[in-house]
């Protein structure tokens, strides 16, 4: 329909002028929208499917893994699944215009915070299409404009999922460049997205290391990362041994690969000759390789020996570096130590140690008797997330629709001067 | 008492070491560390005074001009306000280790957030001596471990201050550590601290644009900004015109070199004639020179043209800049186009528009009926604060004790793996 395809300032100021629009649009016409994108991803997804289908020739022409090529490809059953996903985003509140904390200052005036969106926000991501859903769906709930960048083996599914998105909010009466895409798989568009700061408020990487350092390097808009997860467990003496087995294989085996899998076992050396007997070899049936410290070996010398650089090491795979501790102590100063900050679990019936393990370790998501893996914006509540920040400020852990907006200060007066 | 003086290094080390300690420190010893420290600064202020004498000496030698100087003193008196304050942050709650949000899961987790110390930080600065006594006191009580910067010309005032902080702590049992300033006027420690990624949480520079600007380039870690404000009132149509003008005449003559200043003055065309010519010879006698718009003119003319740089323009000094506009929409135009997102006012009877421009405008503080000069911790009631920020990320506007904690997420399980 357009002649010329827009620059990357003209698509940005657009995003800024909807973003205006939709900060004040109503909670109605913007889960409007989201009910009307999910209606037309089930009901009219021929062209979403086309445009997958060239995706996947194009993958398959370059050589791409057939995992690659899997997490790729849409289907009408998962299109079905990411409707699901708009229609929760949809069902959940609004958190834009919510008042909190009014108090009445001494000289009559009334201050409170408001809850407004953030404006524009970047997305670069290389996963599978249906985060261009998700964070349409994300962004729209909490009032801001979306520009979109995905990778570029997905970039006709991405485009023909954000025309949708686009056709969507107009039908409900909103801006349809409240969400756009980058329309080029021209590395140098993103790189003149990172400088664009008062037409972008915040750019949110998604994927894998490299291209995450490469936005926080190039970036002049602030960042919030998602690096990667060292995640611990740490099986108290005082811990319900079979609980503890079943979590630990849990957070171990059922997804190795991403960020809130276990890296890390410590366990009580109380606990540790009846837990590491039984636990180690039901962990090495399931396929986990186990590197131990030399206390850990003297329990089960069949294990590999752990290296230094074990410690604080991202496996993502079926490997598990397991040390034996003397207290929650000693755990918690490895944790300081190794840990990055993702998600760490105490297993223990001690409510004194599990209340302390709770208050004192300093990660995103800190856990008493469960598998990191429920460190998951679904699994708190969020409906979606944008991702799991391991940063300290603004948004920390899962980010849902909060962590999309900031608060302004609002104050009622009655004509207050300052003396 | 030390033999040699600790490298930047050795004293962020030190600082994260009283960062994990004083995360865990009970209100009592907070508070009891903040009251010790306010005794001091009255009863044993010999050394500080001292202090503070030596680089009172040392600026008229180096020909400070006499508004500096005075900055720079300390008196009882003053020193009697700040431990005042310290009082104040005392009585404050603390926000550590609050629990909010916790919800019970269909799967029987309970997921909350739990609000935590960010742990160190770094406080650059280049005003008056008693910042280092405020900042010192909210870190404190935040249970944050702080590494304080002063200007050059108050090393003196600022060391010592700071060694009344740590031996208050110390009575108190906290580590003495958790306040420590940079020994050294070098440039080149600042520099250092701004690259300890590992060991510093969050950079605050407070002070003109030039020190702001040159932190934010240097630093890797994250900074919290406090860039200029320039705030504009807006006369509503249905404004009562006496409270009207008694708040801009206060906004902008109070103490015009302030951020929450008002710099520009935008009135609706009904209420211009009679508001204008009765405001405008009003804002003359305080001293203000007026630039105005062509209607303006047409009702004031003896006041000045306004230039195209006047809109936007952040004077700090008794000069405002006045439009007559059509419509609280076109106010709220003008705002988004020359704001910074620091402070705007409306000023109006009518409830529909008051609700609405508090609603809509974008920025860190957003008042109906009051002066801009209100936009302030202490009057918010933060008791002291740490600057206004105008960033949206993490902190927006006064920024007091729970702008210096993150939270992290907490869940409670009974065994709960994920299927």
């Amino acid at each position: 329909m357009k002649k010329k395809k827009p620059t990357v300032l003209e698509l940005a100021r657009a995003a800024r002028e909807a973003a205006r629009i939709l900060a004040k649009a109503s909670t109605d016409a913007k889960n409007g929208a989201l009910l009307v994108y999910a209606r037309k991803l089930v009901k009219e997804s021929g062209p979403v499917l086309k445009a997958n289908a060239r995706d996947l020739a194009a993958g398959r022409k370059r050589g791409l893994p057939p995992a690659m090529l899997d997490r790729l490809r849409l289907t009408p059953e998962r299109l079905e699944g990411i409707a699901e996903g708009l229609r929760q985003i949809a069902a959940l509140p609004d958190p834009v215009g919510e008042v909190s904390g009014m108090t009445l200052r001494p000289n009559g005036l009334r201050v409170g915070r408001m809850r407004v969106p953030l404006g524009v926000i970047g997305i670069i991501y290389e996963s599978r299409p249906n985060v261009t859903c998700d964070a349409a769906g994300l962004c729209v709930k909490s009032g801001n404009a979306v520009i979109l960048r995905g990778g570029s083996e997905a970039i006709n599914s991405n485009s023909a999922l954000a025309v949708l998105a686009s056709e969507s909010l107009q039908e409900a009466g909103l801006p349809g460049q409240a969400v756009q895409i980058l329309p080029t798989a021209d590395r140098r568009a993103v790189m003149s997205l990172l400088k664009l700061n008062s037409h972008v408020d915040l750019i949110i990487p998604r994927g894998g290391k490299g291209l995450i350092k490469s936005v926080v390097e190039s970036s002049s808009i602030p960042v919030i990362m998602h690096y990667e997860g060292i995640c611990h467990i740490y099986v108290d003496e005082d811990a319900d041994l079979e609980a503890a087995a079943r979590i630990c294989l849990n957070a171990k085996v059922q997804r190795p690969g991403v960020c809130n899998a276990m890296e890390a076992m410590l366990v009580h050396q109380l606990a540790a000759p009846a837990f590491l007997e039984r636990t180690l070899p039901e962990l090495a049936r399931a396929g986990v390789e186990i590197r131990g410290c030399p206390k850990t070996r003297r329990i089960a010398p069949w294990v590999n020996k752990a290296a230094r650089s074990d410690w604080g090491r991202e496996f993502l795979d079926l490997t598990l570096a397991v040390r034996v501790v003397a207290s929650m102590e000693e755990a918690m100063d490895h944790i300081a130590r190794y840990g990055l900050g993702h998600t760490e679990a105490i297993i223990t019936e001690n409510y004194e140690r599990g209340w302390r393990f709770a208050a004192e370790v300093d990660s995103s998501s800190v856990m008493v008797n469960a598998s990191t893996r429920f460190a998951d914006g679904f699994q708190y509540g969020l409906g979606a997330e944008m991702g799991i920040s391991t940063q300290k400020l603004h948004a920390r852990g899962p980010m849902g629709l909060e962590e999309l907006t900031c608060s302004k200060w609002i104050v009622f007066g009655q004509g207050q001067i300052r003396e």
